[in-house]
C-alpha cells in the first residue's frame, strides 16, 4: 500500500491524498461504507459503485467470521470474490463486535473469549488468530485486534487496557508478518491508538504507533460517548504525534459535522454506520440540513428528496414518496435512504478534498458544517 | 386503450398483441410485478425498468386507499407521479384484499363493510366507491369491484355470490361512465368473470362480461385453493367465450407453468406476488428450475446465480453469496431474489411472445413447463 499526499490546507491540518491497493486507488478524504455481514444494507454492489461512487467499503472480520464463516470465504477466493466487490477493502479486527455485541467475554492476556450473538456458540479471538482471520478474508487494509475500552472508563482501567492492546498490537504485528494473503495481492496492517479520553495515554499510544511506521495508522475508541470536544481534543494531540506521510483512519465517526472536522485536523478516512442506520430510521443527511422523513411535514411535499443531490434517487423521488415509503416500512424507503446517504457522504468528501486543493477549505468547512447539521 | 391481436399460434389459442395506453405500450403476453402499496417490494423504479423490463405495474386499491391515502395520491396527481413510474398501471378493486385481509367484513348488497388491517378503523366500500377511488389513484386500467368467492363455496353460495358481482359490475360501469379520470388522460374498466369451479356459472359470467364489450376482461376467483387442473379448465371455458379482440387477464396467477398453460390458453395478462414474495424467502425461479437458497447445497457454490440470466443479479453475484445473504437476512437478499425473479417472469412472457410470433409456441412451452419447474 503506497499514500501519496497531494495537498495540505495552508488554514488547517486538511489533506488531500491518494492510497494505492492491489484494488485500486482511494482518493482522501474518503467515507467507507459499512457493508458488516458482506453486503452494504439495502444497497446494491452496482449502486455503491456508479451512484455511490464508494472507492472502498468496510467489513467486519466478527460478522464474517461467524457468518459465512472463513471456510466459505477461503472457497471463494475472499470476501472480493465472494460479494463481487473488486475495489479496495478494509476489516475492522472484531474487537468493537466482541466487546459490544457478543455475550459471556472474558478477557485474559491470551485474547478474549466469547459467545456469539447469533447462537451463543463459544469463540476465542486472539490477536494472532485475528490476523489469521483477516488473511482468509483477505481486506487490502486490515487492523489490529485491541481492546475497545468503554467510553466512561476510569484513568487507571484505561492504562491497564492500554497495557493490553499495545502487547496485543505486537503480537498482530509479528504474527502478520510471518504469514501472507492467500490470493496473491498485498495486505497491510494499521495499527490502532486507543487510551481513551486521557491526553497522556493517548500520546504514548500515538507514540508507540507511530514507532511502528506501518503504512497507515488509525485512531480507536472514540465516538463511544465522551463530549464531541474531548474527541476533537483527542484527535488534534494524536494527529500531531502520527506520521504526516500517513493515512489516518478515525473509526467509527460519525455525523457530516464530526467528518468535516476531523478533516480539518488531520484525518483522511472515515467509516460509520450512521448514513446506513440512521437513513433506515428514517434520517436523512443533504447539504442543507438533516430531514426526519417520519415528519408529518414531508406527507404531502412532492419535491424532490434533494435537488442537486448526489445520486439518482434524490430528482427521481419525492420527499412524500420517501415518507410514505418509511411510514409503512416498505423496504424500497430502506434501498433509497441508504443510497441517498451514502450518496451524500461520498459528496461531502469528494467536496472536502476539491476545497483542500483549491485552498478555500476553511471557509468551505464552517459553513458546511453549519448547514449540514441543522434539521429541516 | 387500444389492443392490436397481431398473432395467434396455429396449434393452440396463444396470442402476440398490443396494448396502447395514454402511458405507452403494452406487449402481450404480459407479467405485470405487483407494487402493493406503490413500490414493487426491494426493487428500484430504475430497476422495474431497465433491468426487469417491467412493461406495466398493478397497484393494489385496498393498500393504496389505506395508505399514503387518496388526499395525498390527489395531491401528487395520481399513482403515476406519486412513485415516479410513468408507464402503464393496473389496479385491482381492493375487493379480494377486502375479502382476505381486511376485519370484520359486513356483506350487503349495498357494498362491503370493514376495519382497516393496519389500524382498526371501518370503511366501507361500494362499487362506486371503488370507481371514484381507482380515478383519483389514476392507474390506466382499473377493475371492477366484486366478491372474491372463497374456492371452497358451494354451489348455492357461488351462485348467489355471483348474482351480487353482476349486478355490482353494472354499478361499476354505470359510475365509470359518469366519472373521468382527473389528470387528463384515460382510465379504462375491465370487469371480471366470477363464478368459481362450476362451468355453468362461468359460461354465465363471461357471457356477461363479454355482451359489456369492454377494452379487456379479466378472469377472478382463481387460484384459490382448487385443483391446478379446475383452473385451466375454467381458463379455457372462459377464453371461449370470451371477445378474441380484446386482452384477457388471469388475475394472481401464478407459477412459471401456470403462466405458459393460460397462455396457451389465450390468456395475455398476468399478476402475482409469487416471484417477489417467493423471492424474499428463498425461492429462485430460472429457467431450468428452482432453487431454494436456503438449501445447504448452495453454501458453497460460487457459480452465478443464473448463467444467461434475465438481468445483472444473476452473473453479478453466486448461488454462496445470495445464499448467505437470505440466511442472515440481508436485504441485498431480498433485492437480488426480487429482482431476479421479476427479470425471469418477464423474460418468460418475452419469450413466449417470441415464440408464438414465430410459430413454434407449443413444442417450446411444453419443454419449459417441464424444465422450470424442476426442483435443483
Amino acid at each position: 500500500m503506497k499514500f501519496e499526499l497531494q495537498h495540505t490546507d495552508p488554514r488547517s491540518n486538511a489533506r488531500a491524498g491518494v492510497i494505492t491497493t492491489d484494488h485500486g486507488h482511494i482518493e482522501t478524504p474518503v467515507f467507507m461504507p459499512v457493508g458488516t455481514i458482506g453486503s452494504v444494507k439495502a444497497v446494491q454492489m452496482t449502486e455503491l459503485k456508479e451512484d455511490i461512487k464508494a472507492q472502498i467499503i468496510l467489513g467486519n472480520t466478527y460478522h464474517l467470521y461467524l457468518r459465512p464463516g472463513l471456510k466459505v470465504l477461503e472457497g471463494a477466493g475472499g470476501l472480493h470474490r465472494f460479494n463481487s466487490w473488486n475495489r479496495p477493502i478494509l476489516t475492522d479486527s472484531g474487537g468493537f463486535q466482541v466487546f459490544s455485541l457478543a455475550g459471556n467475554r472474558k478477557l485474559t492476556e491470551e485474547g478474549a473469549e466469547f459467545r456469539s450473538h447469533i447462537d451463543g456458540s463459544k469463540h476465542f479471538f486472539t490477536p494472532e488468530k485475528v490476523m489469521d482471520i483477516q488473511r482468509t478474508i483477505g481486506a487490502d487494509i486490515i487492523m489490529a485486534f485491541d481492546e475497545c475500552t468503554p467510553g466512561d472508563a476510569d484513568y487507571a482501567y484505561a492504562k491497564k487496557s492500554l497495557d493490553l492492546t499495545e502487547r496485543w498490537l505486537k503480537r498482530c504485528i509479528d504474527r502478520f508478518k510471518e504469514t501472507e494473503c492467500p490470493y496473491g495481492y498485498r495486505q497491510t496492517l494499521f495499527p490502532i491508538v486507543q487510551g481513551c479520553v486521557f491526553p497522556d495515554l493517548r500520546r504514548r499510544a500515538a507514540e508507540n504507533v507511530a514507532s511502528l511506521e506501518a503504512d497507515g495508522n488509525a485512531i480507536g475508541g472514540l465516538a463511544v460517548g465522551e463530549p464531541t470536544e474531548k474527541m476533537y481534543e483527542m484527535v488534534e494531540l494524536v494527529n500531531e504525534i502520527l506520521p504526516k506521510d500517513k493515512p489516518r483512519y478515525l473509526m467509527g465517526v460519525g455525523t457530516p459535522a464530526n467528518l468535516l472536522e476531523a478533516v480539518e485536523r488531520g484525518v483522511d478516512m472515515f467509516d460509520c454506520i450512521m448514513p446506513t442506520r440512521n437513513g433506515r430510521n428514517g434520517q436523512i443527511f443533504t447539504k442543507n440540513g438533516i430531514l426526519n422523513m417520519r415528519n408529518e411535514r414531508w406527507k404531502e411535499d412532492f419535491s424532490p428528496i434533494e435537488e442537486e443531490g448526489a445520486s439518482f434517487v434524490d430528482t427521481l423521488y419525492s420527499k412524500a414518496y420517501l415518507r410514505h415509503l418509511i411510514n409503512t416500512n416498505e423496504i424500497l424507503g430502506l434501498q433509497i435512504a441508504s443510497v441517498h446517504n451514502l450518496a451524500f457522504y461520498t459528496w461531502l468528501m469528494r467536496e472536502a478534498r476539491k476545497h483542500i486543493i483549491e485552498g478555500d477549505f476553511s471557509s468551505w468547512k464552517r459553513i458546511m458544517v453549519e448547514r449540514t447539521m441543522q434539521r429541516l
